[in-house]
């Protein structure tokens, strides 16, 4: 019999690490701090309070390095992790390169994306503080998933504004949120005074995550029994996503190898974060020289082309002010497929992270990412999510690269979901039905003119 | 902390079988064989070998207790194998029953099924023998997904022939399958003779099992340069499946579980015959006392209905006889939506193995169907494909069984599937338009009274 070559870095449950990874503590400058709408002053917990249980807003700003894991989530988390590190020698073979390429398989997360990290966390906080209700958005559908199915472990009610053009268009990913119970509305709604607004001026509006949003945080805000749940951007929910980077160590080590670069895609970043902060830092402590690249769409380029500032989260402005790149809160993305990514901002620790130069930003066009997603599945079998082929097409890119200089190079990245309820994406790219897109500069330049005036 | 409840049982990757485990030589009595069409006379090698490899030929009257799996067949099972045993502890809870739940999720696979496991090993075998072009057919996509998958893994061109009501109602299937690679086409076809006869009687026919079977069939017949590979009914393919019993014996064992009763729902039986084939292997031998249940959909029960008599696999009468359960390969099951379990016949060892009564065979309606799969749904997280549907269910009644009897017991099941590329159909469920269907007596009795006469 041959010897087999280790593909799967596998780790037993009690490997489930027993505390989130906190960078703050640990950054070289401290972030800009959030602030109130209203006064431009910093925010104060109970400012969060109608949204969010005080322990996640009390993680929100820790300053402590290790937040310690509930056992019950942890005890969740058991369904799925630790989950796989793969290496994906067919693809190194198919590329012909001297690269090993790693990859965090996220998608065998029941939910099929790394989103159910969080949600479980943040439904599991809201329980524990007495909330029966959240409201929440979802545009592509993870997040919505995600949630639906920790509400339905958890027995919370669950209600998602899901962008209206997904809600037409993925009428599966609805079924699967409402197989796990919760109740979908599509975004913009004639329920609050948000979505109103906008159906008001544009009755045809195929939505946005800024107004699912604002949607999503007036019903909370409007409701005491009612707390709302964000799947990305803000600190807490990065925080929850540290279970990769910190697994994906463990498991690096068992396979003898050690990053040179290490890759992720960036919608509001919380995938990103979750795989890169553990290694960043111990970056901050000589322990790590991989390179960590940020992967966004060209078509969705906060990272890139968006300024460094002071901006709302959602359309509405009923979020507070954080401070990240952004395109500006009035930025429409045009319709590419990794729903995922068309958020106009970028989460502020990931924008403070690469504004520092700790980490770097990069962009990837549609076509390349989905051509990208299936050389990946023909070689490993799993059909990424649109998403996270912008990864994928980075970690090809490096691979090349690798091979053109005759070097080895060692490359991870996070496969943040699986793409089974994107198939219609994948449809559209084999019938060449897709396009670049890249943003006219003058669009972009109109959208950051109308950011908000923060001293 | 907390200390966390096991609830996976995960093996390494050098736990992979190295042999699959052949219960024929076991078997008290042995089957009948596979007879000729035309002669009616027991088949030999050389009537197979226009569609069959030798190796796989072989392989189907293997008198060997084990057959050793290749070198580079397990190191592509190391994708997603070990695949988890699960306990179902939320599921226990939630029913609050005494039982205790195990399941095997053979829906990790990246083809989203055990089908991956015998389409990894056919086309490995068929390539070894220099075959470039598979031909097949597959009902609800599970089959086609992971014949394609197999084939871009390994380098052969694979042409499915999809029933035509899943080509029409699940284009997310066949997306998935040209993703791979495949060439998709609805059945019956204009391109071959059999799909003629069909659309000569019939335009609108919506296809069948049994028809896209003798036009993959046809295909390989008539082309000396494409084999044709099967998913399910024969001994080669079912003994591909052991590889699921065998890391569930050695998983049952590391939770310190001994089964009292093993689950599997039966279409053509590959999934039941791969988990419960091993542990028949044991009971025979007084190792193993849990009895051995299959269940079928009540709208299409070839094990509970039909006759074990001598039939054809296919419509088109182009396929050997073999002696099965069968409702006669004329009978044209309802549109139930597990369409894995359309078929008119049932694996030649699964029907014999419940003749002989070492196994027993039961039937679950559509509607409890499903709604046990949402209720595993979230208590679990996982969706699980239609046909899957019909094992949870049979689990759910027998944990509820020993509730009410106060006592505990030990069920194994296998969740051969998941069910993303399904939601049509829990959408169907939960919009109140699904039903349960009985077949009349009797058409069932016409159907079998068109079975061929075999001496």
């Amino acid at each position: 019999m041959l010897s087999m070559e280790t593909i799967a870095y596998n780790l037993p449950q009690n490997h489930i690490p027993q505390t989130w990874c906190n960078i703050l503590p640990d950054l070289p400058v401290p972030m800009a701090p959030p602030l109130h709408p209203g006064t431009l002053q910093p925010l104060g917990p109970d400012d969060l309070a109608p949204l969010f249980p005080m322990a996640l807003i009390m993680q929100e700003v820790s300053t402590e390095r290790e937040i310690e894991i509930p056992g019950e989530v942890r005890q969740i988390y058991a369904q799925w992790r630790p989950s796989p590190l793969m290496r994906a020698r067919r693809l190194e073979k198919a590329l012909d390169t001297p690269a090993h390429i790693y990859y965090k398989n996220e998608g065998v997360s029941p939910a099929g994306s790394h989103k159910l990290n969080t949600a479980v966390a943040q439904a599991w906080y809201n329980k524990q503080e007495g909330v029966r209700h959240l409201s929440t958005e979802t545009g592509a559908g993870q997040w919505g998933s995600a949630l639906s199915m920790a509400c339905a472990f958890l027995g919370l009610d669950c209600k998602v504004f899901m962008v209206r053009v997904s809600y037409d268009q993925k009428p599966y990913r609805r079924a699967l949120m409402e197989t796990f119970g919760a109740s979908v509305t599509a975004s913009p709604s004639p329920f609050t005074d948000s979505g109103r607004a906008i159906l008001a001026e544009h009755p045809d509006s195929p939505g946005s995550l800024g107004i699912a949003i604002s949607e999503a945080v007036e019903v909370a805000a409007k409701d005491p029994g009612t707390k709302y749940a964000l799947g990305s951007v803000l600190n807490h929910v990065l925080l929850h996503q540290t279970v990769i980077g910190q697994e994906a160590i463990e498991q690096m080590a068992l396979a003898g190898d050690d990053p040179d670069v290490i890759i992720g895609c960036t919608g509001g970043g919380s995938n990103f974060a979750g795989l890169v902060m553990p290694f960043l830092g111990r970056k901050l402590k000589g322990k790590c020289h991989a390179r960590i690249v940020a992967v966004e769409p060209a078509a969705c380029p906060s990272l890139t082309k968006g300024h460094f500032a002071y901006d709302f989260g959602d359309t509405g402005h009923l979020t507070p002010l954080v401070k990240m790149h952004t395109l500006g809160s009035s930025f429409i993305p045009p319709g590419i497929h990794a729903g995922g990514l068309r958020y106009h901002g970028m989460a502020p620790l990931v924008s403070h992270v690469v504004n520092l130069g700790l980490a770097e930003a990069t962009t990837v066009h549609q076509l390349d990412a989905f051509a990208a997603g299936i050389q990946f599945a023909r070689a490993e079998g799993i059909v990424p999510a649109p998403e996270a082929n912008h990864a994928v097409a980075e970690a090809i890119r490096q691979a090349l690269e690798a091979k053109a200089e005759g070097k080895p190079r060692v490359i991870l990245f996070n496969l943040s979901g699986h793409g089974h309820f994107d198939m219609q994406s994948y449809i559209a790219y084999q019938a060449g039905k897709l396009e670049n897109y890249e943003y006219p500069a003058e669009e972009i330049a109109m959208a950051l003119a109308g950011l908000p005036a923060v001293p």
